[in-house]
C-alpha cells in the first residue's frame, strides 16, 4: 500500500479459522500500525512488548481487553494503551467478529 | 487518565469555537495519542513532522485529509498515514462536528 491514502481498515482485515489473524496497513522503524482480527472465542494471549507501547482501538464486535489479574469489557469504538512492559491481550467473547487496530511504538523486530 | 484503562474518545474531545480543539489520551517518549476536534469549517492548515510518523482515525464526522496536491474525501471509520516528512492537514467539510484520532510516533517536542 502507498502513503498516504485512505484505508478502510476492516477491507485489510486476514481472519483466520484457527488462530487470530493479523494484518500490516503501515510499518516504519517508529510504528507498526496493524489489526488483530479475532473469530469467536479466538484470542491474543496476555503479552508484553519491552520498549514498546500498544495502542488498542475496537474497531468492530466486543470482548475482553486481558491485564494482569483484570479482565476489561471493550466495545467497538472503544481504546485501550498498554503502555512499555504492560502484559497485555485480547479475547473475543462476543458472539460476533471483534476486529482491533494495534499501534506498537516503536516497530518490533527492526 | 491511568493507563491501561478503557478509554471512549469521543468523552476526551476538547471543542474550541475559535479553532481546532486538541486532547491527549496518552503520551510517552514512543507515541502521541491524540484528538483533534474540528467544529465545521474548521481546519488544520497543511504541516508536517520530522522524524515522525502520523496516523489519523475519522471517529466522527466527514471532511477532507488535506496533502500537498491532493485533498481527499474522509469519513468515519477510515485511516489515514503521513509518513515522516510528507505534509499532511484536515479540513472539517462536513455539516457536523468532526474528530479524529491522532497518533504520532516518536512523540514531538520531547
Amino acid at each position: 500500500m502507498e502513503h498516504p491514502t485512505v484505508i478502510r481498515p476492516g477491507e485489510h482485515a486476514v481472519w483466520q479459522a484457527d488462530k487470530m489473524g493479523k494484518a500490516t496497513l503501515f510499518s516504519s522503524p517508529r510504528v507498526l500500525v496493524g489489526l488483530n482480527a479475532f473469530e469467536p472465542g479466538q484470542e491474543h494471549a496476555l503479552h508484553a512488548h519491552a520498549g514498546m507501547d500498544k495502542v488498542y482501538h475496537v474497531l468492530e464486535g466486543e470482548g475482553l481487553f486481558l491485564l494482569e489479574g483484570r479482565e476489561l469489557p471493550m466495545q467497538a469504538g472503544e481504546l485501550l494503551v498498554a503502555p512499555d512492559g504492560v502484559p497485555h491481550g485480547v479475547r473475543n467473547t462476543g458472539p460476533g467478529r471483534l476486529l482491533a487496530l494495534a499501534v506498537l511504538a516503536p516497530a518490533p523486530g527492526r
